[in-house]
């Protein structure tokens, strides 16, 4: 519809999330490259390398420049990226320590820096709204253990379920999510510098040293490397990011089917209205759930052909990279939002629920009625007798456990087998260890 | 680096296309919404369901609406499109035609209508710049027909060619993607009108006459029925922009490659320059084009999706359309855009071309060699003594012929054998007959 | 599970069509490269390039080689592709006409053109098979024009419809594939003949002749010129099969969500039973659709990225190639056989359609009742009213209609509005649309 | 060319690993489908859940097992898998204990523990390749430390580097990808045990037990709570198999690039011969890494998909596991063995490395000249100067140090500044960095 929701007013409310967006705007971008440049600076002036003024004179001009935009554009259109142009820029700026600027870096330094310096924030607040999500989600699972509800497989009722396990396995993912980030950041959060072809060769023998000043100066990680050519942690943080929006997604799915007009088990609350249609209560943000992760799905192949670039650089790898990864960062954000706000407002039916079961015969006790059948005859006697009232109660009306009364005279516990929410195994079970693991 | 090339003033220069953009802003995109609410209105006029003042007083209230933005933007995250309020917006507008606004219209009518709106001009312009580019390499064909190079096959220098029918080779697929543009503007530049489920019912038995008018109104196509359901159209259509995106990227690999330091056949005239290494030339042009077609590649799976669609209309692919089909109409447009500029501004070396092939010892004249001693030896024979002097000659200052000459005595008139433009075969056929599909 | 159901006897029968694989052997593949050299060898006899008798003789030993399979992947491994080796066979085999085996052309005209011989009959056959579901499914347009049912937008019920019009949206899309493979035939059915750099060079100046000469032998398209650098047509046809899969992934999202236990509007005849859950239904073909459409979307662009391929040949775009198309082409045909099936077998519920309305409240009736209160009170009022009847109505038990007769006295004639066969609009006018396209 | 290279005489020598295939067949599949229910028969008899006695009696039966293939194949196309033909048929076999076989279980339990069964040993086995590999690259990395070659970016050369260090730049991707092994394998390989809907009802209160005694008879981990819903591990996997792809797709573009006739710095020892043109060495297994790495990464976006899978189960996204991940494990384990003989026969021509920064100029001199220059004047002077003497010097024969001695009186140790391996800056600590890493 418009060409990108992070920049739509459009768009954005619906498929944006604006504290995100605004780490990938050109202002965001451009002071995160000034940041490197000073920060640069001054990790060359700890190093010995440049004097202590000259960092200082360069931090002050990269902090106070006002860039002139249309010469930035004008230079990425010439050089495939702002850095060349903007060092001139700040250049001018830094009156006397002009020759001090960029000293030994290339513009990759500068660009892959200034994105994991704006991936840090980003990468926290993920976690915390992560974190935020389980507990929501936890509390959920708690407080549904006991809200009986039809479990689906292949868009068929199979067996009672509760709407507690359901989320202890929206939940669950979330968890691992968390722990693959913290296992990540290290190699992903990293400083870039390198120089022309990673050897640093303008700083002399000072390389080693004034990296990890850098990593310092702005609280990165160290690499082993400079790590032009090796692009391993971007495409794992998009697999990451991927993964959290696929799993948001499941969320949506299950809250798109369980919102359906002849389920009517769940609704969100504030929910999308129709004009000509009063009756519909869409499930704008369940959908929008899906559409997130679908999005970032079919992204997160194109930050894995990089991996395969050519030799110390090659252009057009890096390129595909800014052409992906901000967007699928702001789609992740744009679903974790959503989910937040469709969970804080969703509304549970469980009479529906338990109705719904009742209203599809009770099809999915056959698994309980066998077992219980099983007691006065053979295994394969029992399944055999529960699929014939399978097929009789296979209509509206029809009550599997009514059909199978008809059908033998077994001494069954019929009242009690009849009961849904006594065919629910291990379900508490696996809700308190999922709860356990959350917590910790 | 930023959120969108398309909304960036840092990268837009380089990788996007600011015409094409302009086309998917938010004001573009919601002066097409308005232009389809005011053309149903003239529509539902002339097939006499409204009265014809309602319908000029919705056109002039659609004309002139300035939106509200924060409550379209609102309204999006409410109902998951901006329609309903922009409706609203418009009724209130229309002062006593507010009934007649929208009449038996559904959110998507709007959306999908809008969009096409938005791609006739596109894609005509996409059509003028195909024809434009063909021209380009029409030319540069004829004009390279005798300047011989190497061709190359995995890696290796193969037998020799001519630059024309490289460029040739660029040409044929930009032909066929005109013809098959021309072919699948019919079934996507489409009226949509189908109300809430694509019956039109609240048209009454009038239905396929307003949708008729409709599509006379906007000059756009009549669709056989309503296509909330069938989204191959849309999918075609990006088919088609990774294919023109890909056709480009082909001679963005090629003059990646053949501006190598180590191979210098062509450069880009106000290339890419590097403060540090000034001795660079890079090929920024050629390679922005690559990383633009392997995103498009990269998108378009997730216009496959949703073909697979829910029922009258899915919310979640419809979404995934819009976070998709813009930007790659908008990384198509950049892709032409800079593979115009690259023709216009390449630069031949035409002596660079034959030295490489003499440089390299001439062994890409194997096949003519073996061709020319095989009328004086069996042909097995002549293929093993070429391939033995091709072993010998594999080094810097080898030379196949040379070698040859001093390995046999057979009756061969090596001086021409050893002419690299004496082994074009059909060469100048095969650009013959691709000039004459340019002009057709 | 296992490798690729295209060989694999378990899960062959579910996701693979027998005929089609078979076309994907390897004693397939080295039959149709072994007729490519024996009709190269014709083609060169008629040309008056090598002599007849030779071309005899190829034809001969082409036809009854027994390849060396170990050596054949033994010549894979070392070459990148079976040719060489196979040649080699051939060529021993061929006895005296050895010298005239595969004469001035390279693997790669073998290997496409080989691939494209046996691509003839499979799109042959998918234009068959489409065009029997095509009448099929017109005939149950027909059939089922009368079959009222719930049309259901974001998972809500939102207005009625037909069968008939739900399976005209089935249709259609099919309607334009037969089209759009019409089209792309020409520009994909080519012989390939380039010899080693697409100038046919070896064949002086006959090569044209021969290129002539051997499409009429394979009864293949003449292109213009070699086409190893051109891998538009491949993509081209990628895309038509995964737009395919995609239109036949529609039928089976929405059989699957028909079939749902609380929907069970339509069944699969002899459908998926599970042995614990005898009251499951499992629509097996139906998901496996969704399956298939998703994984060619998946593997759409994989066929794109080659368009971008290096200089005369590339090796890995090549490939890649390999590793997508037949199996895209595998499982299309799967799709069309489950499509076939699953539509042979269908069994539809039309009371349930008509009870899911009821049961849920007439809801869906809200337009309706709208517009017929709209002929006594404002617009904008009526629709207010039959918003607050809707919310009143919307529980279970609850019905818009009585609801709205307790809400007002205005005069509308109830019993008409609330048949839910009279609010089907243009339904039947598509319908006709549909089908005289599909007839056409 | 033919369905899959994994079963394929044709081609699996060059595009699979015939060990990782070996678990893919149809017989794997069945065998480890069958351990699976002798091992669940087990556990519950552990668990006291069944009889010892008829554990033992299923343990043999499976292990006996001859299933009949058609049959299962005909299960396979009427459940949507073969796990009830194949439970079916085991029952018969297990005589009276066949009450107790796959007792509480689903089909999806066994698919999917059968399926990470397999994976055990394959990624066991991957990751002592990749070990492995490591060891040889580090070898070459510090054998190579000296060996000078063009950096190159953007196409260019840029400023020297080392063998080694690029050596050192593929090394390192390793080593992240076997940390990363270590940390998924625990959320990957776990047992997969959840009856219909994951709530192991059919075990009662034992559900737990015989989940935890099941991974161990199996040696797997035990999950939380059963997965069924929950496809993050898989999706991690798949990220990781195209990460490890990509990483070695890396190698492929770099020996591919080197390997150009006009490069000539690597050739692949027992390389691709062409019959027509014995002077190319293709470099058949560095193009099949690419190829296999963008296969990968046209496939890892699939696995995602399956994440947002609806209610307890959906039909579609588990075939669309099945469909993909193998495959992409095939095609990872077909890169490890390519690279491993790539490396293995890998041939460096160190002379030519030289020779080629001195046939372009030695332009890659740049910033080492403006470097000392900048000693006697104003950097930005000295910046011009280079530029200019660039210029002039970027012809064939031309030569920056040369240029610059004729431009300038400057007092610079030409000599000095001449000799490229004088201007490697940090690459052996980079190097000796990368190896620390590499034994760590």
């Amino acid at each position: 519809m418009t060409g990108s929701p992070q920049s739509s007013a459009l768009l954005g409310p619906l498929l944006s999330d604006p504290s995100t967006s605004a780490r990938f705007t050109d202002e965001s971008a451009v002071r995160a490259l000034l940041e490197f440049e000073a920060a640069l600076a001054r990790a060359q002036a700890s190093a010995g390398v440049i004097p202590a003024p000259a960092a200082e004179a360069i931090s002050r001009a990269a902090a106070d420049l006002e860039p002139d935009w249309r010469r930035l554009g004008a230079g990425s259109a010439a050089s495939g990226h702002p850095v060349a142009e903007l060092v001139a820029q700040l250049r001018v700026a830094a009156g006397g320590a002009a020759d001090f600027v960029h000293r030994g870096a290339t513009a990759q330094d500068a660009v892959d820096t200034a994105l994991t310096l704006r991936l840090v924030p980003v990468l926290e607040d993920f976690d915390r709204r992560l974190s935020g999500l389980i507990a929501d989600l936890a509390a959920k699972a708690r407080g549904h253990r006991r809200t009986v509800m039809a479990g689906r497989t292949r868009h068929q009722q199979a067996v009672p379920i509760t709407l507690g396990l359901k989320v202890a396995g929206w939940l669950l993912p979330l968890v691992r999510h968390r722990q693959r980030l913290s296992e990540l950041r290290p190699r992903v959060l990293l400083v870039q510098l390198g120089g022309p072809a990673g050897t640093l060769a303008g700083l002399g023998r000072d390389g080693v040293r004034v990296l990890e000043e850098l990593g310092k100066e702005l609280q990165l990680g160290v690499p082993c490397a400079p790590w032009h050519t090796q692009r391993d942690g971007f495409a794992e943080l998009a697999g990451w990011l991927a993964m959290v929006s696929g799993s948001l997604g499941k969320i949506g799915t299950d809250l798109g089917l369980l919102a359906q007009t002849e389920v009517g088990e769940v609704s969100e609350g504030s929910a999308g209205t129709s004009s000509a249609m009063p009756q519909k209560c869409n499930p704008v943000r369940a959908e929008s759930l899906v559409a997130l992760a679908r999005a970032n799905a079919g992204l997160v192949g194109s930050m894995h052909h990089p991996l395969a670039l050519a030799h110390e650089r090659g252009g057009s790898e890096w390129t595909l990279e800014w052409l992906t990864l901000p967007q699928m960062v702001c789609q992740t954000a744009a679903g974790l939002r959503l989910a937040d706000s469709a969970m804080a407002e969703l509304e549970v039916d469980a009479d529906r629920m338990r109705a719904n079961m009742r209203l599809s015969g009770r099809g999915l006790l056959a698994e309980a009625a066998s077992a219980a059948l099983a007691a006065s005859m053979p295994v394969s006697e029992a399944a055999a007798l529960v699929r014939r009232a399978s097929l009789r109660a296979a209509h509206p009306g029809g009550d599997l456990i009514r059909s199978l009364r008809k059908m033998t005279e077994a001494p069954v516990a019929w009242e009690a087998v009849g009961d849904v929410s006594a065919w629910l195994g291990s379900s508490d079970a696996f809700i308190n260890r999922a709860l356990a693991t959350a917590k910790a």
